[in-house]
């Protein structure tokens, strides 16, 4: 059996619908395992899921190398991003761990091993992608957001150092205060304690409240607009498509009004 | 009389505009009895209430049969979702209940009487359908919220088991502690606590609200923007019904100049 | 000087544009004094506004009375809902009040006063009417929103009543406590304390806020559609008005037809 | 060498790619100083920070004058306001600061430095440009918003001012507790104070909340609305640039039917 048709029963198989169901169950078996490994297990419980991860970890292994060798350009493999990251995945959790230490990070990578959920369903990669899209419209408001939130952490670092410096005490923790304020979350305890020594400090906690509600409400509706654009431009072209335009009738119109010039011609 | 007039007869009082009114006012009564139960209330009240119970169970009962007899096709009447849930209702309220345990459970049946103003008032049927059509556009951004939550309740029952267990014992408290931190809840109490131990533990709060307001954000747009699309797509085929197109208008052109190449051909 | 020469005279001070800003002033004016009566005030400022006080009473009671007179036909008058309102704050503030209880009273209604404002501000009652306007689209949304609470405070009742019953003591007090829940006030507090008894009571909860977002999102959604397409509607109405349509084509293109039958006839 | 030449050089090096890079480079340290003068420092970094600050200033006032002599019209240079902010910036931070208590201010000036950052950037000025451009809107929207927390802040602090005098004292304290319960910031612990004297209070809470919350709303759909029908026309316009409309077809036909009433007559 030469290397060809190696590579085309793998490609059927990858394109298998159960081979692909179950790749997607043995996700939510990783999911579920991984979940289990928060609650306190017997030790037999413990021996399985060690035995559980073992397995799970080859056969993503496997079903990576299936994947790679179906793929008929091999450099088109890694030009996808999802499959950078599924091998990533892959390789890391290969790693062998004995170190307590590392036994947390160990851990910590298999959690991601729930993100290939994304990366096997179809409909939650194209959510994903325009997600990601939507990312540079986002760009400039988020730094407009930042230097509103350095300005108001800078002023109240410098105000309000004294007063509560666990709360204002340099730049970084003021930001962080800063977005407390803006989700709201005991805000009015924070405003109350300046307000003691600075009566007037209202004014910088409901002008940072409304700058950044007001950033925040652009960036929504700059998205909304933006979204809604393009998805009307392409369901018009479709629904239009291979229909005459104006354009069309247009031309259509010269044409018989050169006709009858030459019929007039002719008489 | 024979079974036909009778059907007549119960159809002609369903769609009597009357009879819907009372049918209407006899669910409002329910509804407010409920209501008075969760009130302490003297003994002769206890007495009626009891009584209007019986009479409502009767009457819903009464309704239900004479719905159901109204119905031209008995099998059509199984078929649309509100007739069932109907049914259900009345039936599950028929089942006698002595038990002192079991009586907390009829009360939550007789609770679910209100919802038949839904079923009863076309516009919130309208409503509630429309609700339900959104729901499978829904389906994929709440898989990948709850991806989302999986992960960093994993990640965070892994980091901060240890700090608090009433917050991060296991994923599902994990994933209650999460909720909380999306509405904002006292989120920074659950903050400082875990950035104690860990300094930088505000990039898992921060990084977390970002992902879940944002997708939340997608979710609001996709639904906006596929409403939007529907809405105005009916609106315009309704506007223009009948009137003539730019494909018509193509067609009459092209008549146009078959007739003036005829002329010419005779000339 | 008869009485149609004093109508006259009215109307053009009515329509005269520094009396309309008097009486914006005027009514400044009356909000300052009714902001400055919340404040300890010395004796002398105390009988300053007394007077003040029954200037501006006296003021708008002129005004009112200019305003009606200048109307030439009596019945519009009180067809308008803004001149009802402005009658019945004058008349209020006319009633004479000693007694200490109704000084209280005395004082509210002159604070409606401030609500003159947007009477006399067209643009604020031109937002005032599309607010109006927009009410009975919200009509049926806010009546499933009650129900939905009406239906989760009946069973809160029922469950917690003996948990605390400051917060689940009947079901108005219910129902005041689920809207703290969907305001996301303190819920988790709530949550807990029903959780020791009830432990999957967070179900209750979530699926609570979950309905009331969804349902106050389709509200929100619901009113968004319909204003901009009334807006666009209008907008493009106004922008083609006088310009020829499709069908306008369609109709002079058939002339084209005959026209050209009649030609091929002759020949 | 004149000072047409110079003025051109000038224009060239502003201009320049590698200086606007440069410029932002300075804006950038400068953001970082401040940031750094929140932290404690060590003697040395102090005196580095000072010098840092007096080469920033020098630079800022280079690049200004730089910035100026490169314009072509003086005049026109101050009709800019971005430009006006660059030197008031720049003027501000040369006043020689000794006393201890303008150090505080000298700093805060200092802090504005960085919003230069957004007059440097174009991206960013655009989009403060069109947050500008939506201020008029939102104009009245805020008025009739300011007026109804006047009013309840009149009535809060009429019936109230007796039970908590921190919350109710008068109207400025008022305000600030009805943006709190705006918020949803701890609204029901104001609520249950008041509650306790006047127990229908709720219904002074509940009609505030939708009110502010309603006109909030119909502030983001008017902003919606607008910002979308702007950038529909302008997207539309461009599009259909240079097209023939149904208008320019309306024209044609008219002269094709007077040339075929031409040929009639000649026959």
């Amino acid at each position: 059996m030469n290397y060809n048709a190696i590579q085309d029963a793998f490609f059927k198989l990858k394109s298998n619908r159960l081979f692909e169901l179950f790749v997607i169950f043995i996700i939510i078996v990783s999911a579920l395992e991984i979940g289990a490994k928060t609650y306190q297990l017997p030790d037999t419980a413990v021996t399985f899921t060690q035995f559980l991860d073992l397995f799970i970890t080859l056969f993503f292994l496997v079903e990576i190398t299936i994947r790679f060798i179906a793929e008929p350009e091999k450099k088109q493999f890694f030009k996808s991003g999802w499959n950078i990251f599924d091998t990533l995945v892959v390789v890391i959790s290969l790693i062998p761990i004995s170190d307590s230490e590392m036994a947390l990070l160990a851990r910590l990578v298999r959690v991601f091993r729930v993100l290939r959920m994304v990366s096997v369903i179809p409909e939650l990669r194209i959510l994903i992608n325009s997600l990601i899209k939507a990312l540079p419209q986002l760009g400039y408001v988020m730094l407009l957001m930042f230097i509103i939130f350095y300005i108001y952490a800078a002023i109240g670092s410098f105000l309000f150092n004294t007063i509560n410096p666990v709360l204002w005490g340099n730049i970084a923790i003021s930001m962080l205060t800063l977005f407390r304020v803006m989700t709201f979350e005991d805000w009015t305890d924070v405003q109350y304690e300046t307000m003691e020594v600075y009566p007037y400090s209202w004014i910088f906690y409901l002008s940072f409240i409304f700058f950044t509600a007001f950033a925040f409400l652009n960036m929504v509706i700059g998205i909304v607009v933006n979204v809604m654009e393009e998805e009307h431009a392409k369901a018009r072209a479709e629904e239009h498509e291979g229909e005459p335009t104006i354009v069309d009738l247009h031309s259509e119109i010269k044409e018989l009004k050169q006709m009858i010039v030459e019929l007039q011609k002719k008489q």
